[in-house]
């Protein structure tokens, strides 16, 4: 698992990186993003993994959210992968900006084609973490995730999973109950198959009403959000996370939509919520 | 000239729109970016106008500079034109990333076919501000300018030329000397023609050694700049600077390239620059 370096910027005193590498889960070229505050340059520092939304790619997050400036005051390495598997191309995997390349969905598919690459549960929380801890200055044991849209979903998926991997965990407007939703149901249907009890395991309101994480979950959610009552559904949510007691904020943002002129407003609140479990 | 909002999106607490609008300077409609920051709501605010470089659009600013947090706090506008017009096509204008689409210069262009729309000059000194002053809530008489390498020697040949109209300006990395650069020769040689006296007019070394602007120009420059010594040369308008007496800070940055890795780093310092003239 070499790390190939194809970019790096100055970026408020750290570096903003872009790496490529072969990825044994998805059997390509997996690329991601990673922002080295300056305290990395003398010391391990803990990891924020963020996974980013549909039709995004590893470099979404690290130009629109504006993260990098609040990370290098905080010491904080921000990790942001692609969202699907690139190469080898699959039939039909460009036939939908909602399914199949750049729309992972975070899952490890178990249906033909898809079972073959796409697999990017697998790659979020073993593979891309380990490469993290051997290759850069990451502080082990201190991670946490978040994300936005598809990738607020993966963000809680992941950590509802692994409470252990994870301090804490937010998300922006994330596809809070995918089963029950168009765009969850058509991935997980391609993904998954048509036996919906094996769509709980990526279920983040099913999960949650299970076991609740331990720890507060923060989600904010714009009131204006496009795709807020026929796609990402945090109420539902919401009522899971009640079932079994789990600390949750989820705050409604007045006037704000589902872009990243919405996430750059609130993204500090985001690291230091964070910041506060992987920094003290 | 009545404007076209095309998309406005929440953003700390204000608000990003995107304008379209059919330009009487270049014959065409054109669009630009403006952030309204929360005091924009029941009160006129000061403009800082940023023009981008080559190959950008009014996207640009909005989403890679990471300025919009700051200037929602200081209660600036933040408008920023596209590079160019886009319509109608001329022939030859997308031969090459660094002149025609995307590649205005900020210039009237005086010979053919350019003459008939490419004039960013008029377009980004007169006609932008009159519609700001007529149709958004701007303060009359206070408005700053800066930009990014293209834009940074608009922004200078602008505030140079109209000394009365800005209060401050400012730049990242611009063509600082552009009768003596390949991108400016080539742009230049197109826009204006083989006769270098009229390109004085547009270069801001030539400009500043004449009369210096009144007040403090801040120029910040990576040192791992691509472009540095064979496009940019800052150290040729350093040198005209100081003929005139010009009040003027360099401030070279070491690991720090032509990006806006770069530019988002140390946006804050360009704001507080204007903010300085513009809100006491």
């Amino acid at each position: 698992m070499s790390l190939q370096l194809l970019s790096e910027h100055g970026c408020f005193a750290g570096v903003q990186r872009f790496y490529k590498h072969d990825s044994r889960e998805t059997r390509g070229p997996m690329k991601f993003a990673a922002f080295l505050p300056p305290r990395a340059r003398h010391a391990k520092v803990p990891v924020l993994y963020y996974l980013s939304g549909l039709t995004c790619t590893e470099e979404t997050f690290a130009i629109k959210a504006h993260a990098q400036k609040l990370a290098a005051e905080l010491g904080l390495m921000l990790v942001a992968p692609d969202t699907s598997p690139r190469e080898p191309r699959l039939p039909g995997d460009a036939d939908s900006w909602a399914f199949g390349q750049a729309a992972g969905f975070y899952v490890d598919a178990t249906r033909a084609p898809w079972s073959s690459n796409y697999r990017m549960y697998s790659y979020v929380t073993r593979e891309l973490p380990e490469l993290i801890q051997s290759e850069l200055p990451a502080l082990a044991g201190m991670a946490s995730i978040f994300g936005h849209s598809m990738g607020g979903h993966g963000a809680l998926v992941c950590a509802l999973r692994n409470p252990a991997q994870y301090r804490s965990v937010s998300a922006f407007a994330p596809i809070a109950a995918p089963s029950q939703c168009p765009w969850g149901v058509k991935a997980f249907t391609n993904y998954l198959g048509n036996d919906r009890s094996t769509w709980a395991e990526y279920d983040a309101s099913e999960l949650v009403a299970r076991k609740p994480f331990p720890g507060k979950i923060l989600i904010d959610q714009g009131s204006a959000d496009q795709f807020l009552t026929e796609q990402l559904l945090p109420d539902r949510f919401s009522t899971a996370a009640q079932k079994s007691g789990q600390a949750f904020e989820l705050r409604m943002q007045p006037g704000y939509d589902h872009g990243y002129y919405f996430i750059q407003s609130f993204v500090a609140d985001h690291l230091r919520h964070h910041a506060a479990h992987l920094t003290h």
